[in-house]
């Protein structure tokens, strides 16, 4: 039974479906119906006026979204073990033409504006040294930790005191949102946040993220960024029905809230061996090497993430009942 | 009736159908055995061993290759013409992180040995001047001519004896291998090429190219390449089923072929207004604004080429039986 | 006698002069007094307040210029001929990453805003197509002609109504204000230009060039892409120094006369050779191979730019008195 | 009385008059006789062949070798305090085109095969982590330490058995030399290092470092990523003239040694208030506000380095006896 990663779950069949019904002439690259739709669609999410950009991986919507936001010559504040620092192979560098990640703390990847300040402060404003320009926050975090409205606020309200931007890698947005019954508005815009990675592609879909920016006047120029990165497919239109199709009748809610309490399951019955708390769809358990095999033997599969230490992931199809023989191992350990 | 692109037609139904077939769980990333199976698929389809990497765009392919075959400090050569030059939006400067496209000149957007030398020769080896390191040839051309086997092998010796790499652009590859009867190897690995982007979109596919290198020690950097631009894709398992259902039972080249076909009707029957010789799926008439609102009128949809110069793209799912319409409105004018 | 560069000229003593008197102690970088002066300097001089920047060469000058005028995906227009296109080496695709340069026509390596036109109208506005976001021009010209001011505003003017930014080479832009007799402000801001790479070295200097913006918002980002370019001394008054004893008592346009006269001179002697109207301080002159044999065997040192053509560069020390002996060996010819 | 920076110190007599001798007409770039003696002179230096380049500062040289031996979808690993880190402005991250920084401990900013494994083994070889190239070490270090011989050789070795590259910024090489009385040879490339920073600036040049190649393939390419960077002086000459009078008579030795004197001097004095232990010209002493002030009262400036902490940095004028009164003046806080 597969716990290591939400990105080998199946695609959600009516994900599927969409890409079926998307089969029909239209125009080339971004100019179909539903490549035309994904602005009004987002800001109705949203709630407010948006630019809405198909992109296929998370990588490349966070990466275009900090090219939007530091120049070059500049830094990105992140936590030390965010994705863009540790797995996306050098993508911001490339996409930013070389800006620097600058590496801030905290208790389960979560940033807060001490330990923004701890970093930022410590940086003389001199041409020796490289500028911040962004911060980015990972929400749901890398760890499981989910940021609430007022956490992710206080973020905002430190980036604009310093004229910074704000980015939020949204991987596991919708655990987020579903884990913390906050409104999308309110995790993000109404936080100060300029622009969010929606991932759709852990939580049911196939290869279609969405880049949202509610600074709406960063969506030209990436535009023709995410051309230049060999990114603008022909046939857009099935990456912005796979979007569409997520969002209609909440499906990419209603598939992290179900993969939440697969996982909300789990960290009951792991209770006394959690390393973090389990807020969204990942659970990071002490185990020993012996109690890792006579899981694996019990046909789990999951990721030795640390020295006495396992991820699991549940994912979008793996509900409360679904995670039972798992938790039942668990408890038997 | 469309025929403004080819990229604007539809999926094949088999592509399809390998979308719904690779809707199980298997390992993320490229790891999965569709994709692991693409470079025996690959060696076997050029009959030598090649390494072949999915990926999701015709300008990724070539700007991948590009970058594996040029510095950031040189230069490629390349028809004034090429899709590299005027269509990708700088694309290849950003994957080669500043490398220079040096343009040559060639009827029908082909290159020659002489064309290439023209340009070559005039290059003083010395640090100010940006040195070539590989030639890009597009087969068939951004104009729809197509090069035989001893026409590319005549620039690939060319490129060798003066140690340049040898890249072919073939979003159009399908059209050439149906329309010049040659094998595959033939017109690549045989006559000198290092790499081929070998289209597949175009032809029927729906967001998946293949990257193929015949020089095989290319690869593994460009596996990091690839990562770093953004295009790993989580579920890649679904780009890999796109690139083995095209490949089964030569689909790739008989939809070539009938789209070839229905360009070969067309031509026919626009035999006195050809700007280039129809070759592949693409035709360049002479008409003027009257003519082309004619047919328009009927319901043709076209591209404003240049001056009195319209573009028709024949697309996999129209054969000569389904251009007559048009074919009889041409003679008509 | 020297007539193959005046890169290879001596420097001037009062250059020589200001090193030593700089040799005290002050602070580091560009905190130093000379470095300090720069702007009210140039300010001066220009009659407008401008930003001044010392930097090594005017590569250098040229790459921070359009790095500042055109974002990475961009591009910038130039002459096919342009020493930025031609004789960098790749630093413009290195310094703006990966903007591309676009090439137009006219003769003598002039620009105007036709031949401008010409090149900019055929590119379509579309992402697949790089944009225009910069013009750069060369005074006086790779060929030795010069813009007038009025030539000059014509471009800036073009430029303007693109919403384009305007850049001047000015590598021997000393020699285009001793021809034109025009003050430096007519040739530039006044003209519409942006920025300027006030070139030194040629006509007497070491190693220090100015960098000069009009747009005085584009010199603080500029300064962090000095240091990031490894350009920022730590002992920066040398170069501040050698700029500022250039520009004392009109230092760099007597010597930039001097070095016209010398090409009148010999101008007047090849009357009948000249490629080009000779307006600074370089000549190309029609020469068989047996008459630049003759002219090396007496001595004279010059470039073979192409077939039948020489080119030869007058520097500052070579007034019309120093040419005598090759104004009288050309008659000869 | 300067101590907050060698940079800021004067240049020595020998290098101002090797300016003069070199103000004679020779060929542009870097084709005179001075640029040509670099590879020999610096060959007997240190004993093999090497190959050498002229640049401006320790930023392009540094930068330049990094390039050389980290492609752009790799790192480096540094120490995380290293000038390459923190003082170079993202010139690393221009210069590889985004390479990553990789960060190391190490007490005095000193790296160990320790603290270099500390970080190295917990990055996975796949391709979402950026896998490290090379290491830097900086020889004295950025706390005025140095490394000796078999510390060099011990990462040189680390290195070695990992396939990674190696390099030693030598920004003030000449102090270690002076203090570990070890040849230049035993601390770089007969400790494994491919290419060497060597600093001249700190220690009494003007405007010239050197760039040297213990691997010597390296320097072809990096003589084309020198001119793209906009370093390559057309009157080269006078940096290579102050790079042969640095060498000449070992000059660049005996002025380090000096400055190491005065160093030793100042840590005599200050013995209770030493951070770091003191082995080349840098000092770093815990002193309170006042008794900085009380300092700078008495005319000494310096650098506040942290809360409670202040540097001194001897220059190459300045030896044990020139720095008395400093000495005296700490001894009476």
């Amino acid at each position: 039974m597969r716990f290591f990663s939400d990105n080998a779950a199946p695609v959600h069949p009516r994900v599927m479906q969409a890409l079926v019904d998307a089969n029909v002439q239209d125009t080339a690259y971004d100019g179909d119906r539903w490549s035309k739709a994904l602005d009004g669609r987002l800001s109705d999410l949203f709630g407010t006026e948006v630019r809405a950009l198909w992109v296929p991986t998370g990588t490349a919507a966070n990466c275009l979204a900090l090219a939007a936001l530091c120049p070059p010559h500049g830094g990105v504040l992140c936590h030390r073990d965010a994705h863009v620092q540790n797995d996306e192979g050098g993508a911001p560098e490339f996409y930013t033409h070389g800006a620097k990640l600058i590496l801030c703390e905290g208790a389960g990847a979560k940033l807060t504006p001490a330990t923004l300040s701890a970093t930022a402060d410590a940086i003389a404003n001199d041409v020796h040294r490289v500028q911040p320009h962004a911060v980015t926050i990972t929400n749901a975090t890398e760890y499981g930790l989910v940021y609430r409205p007022d956490e992710a606020a206080a973020i905002g309200e430190w980036a604009r005191a310093r004229g910074l931007g704000f980015h939020v890698d949204g991987a596991r947005f919708a655990n987020a949102v579903a884990a913390t019954g906050a409104s999308p508005a309110e995790l993000t815009w109404r936080a100060g946040a300029d622009a969010l990675s929606l991932g759709l592609v852990k939580t049911g879909g196939m290869s279609a993220e969405c880049l949202v920016f509610f600074r709406t006047d960063l969506a030209d120029a990436t535009l023709r960024r995410r051309k230049r990165a060999g990114l603008l497919f022909s046939k857009g239109r099935f990456l912005a029905a796979q979007v569409l199709a997520m969002l209609e009748d909440d499906l990419w809610l209603r598939l992290a809230a179900q993969a939440n309490a697969g996982a909300a399951a789990l960290a009951d019955a792991a209770a006394g061996r959690l390393v973090h708390p389990v807020e969204a769809n990942e659970l990071f358990l002490r185990a020993t090497p012996d109690e890792a095999a006579a899981l694996r033997a019990k046909g789990f599969d999951f990721y030795d993430w640390a020295d006495g230490e396992v991820r699991f992931v549940v994912s979008w199809d793996q509900g409360a009942d679904a995670v039972r023989p798992l938790a039942d191992a668990i408890r038997t350990l």
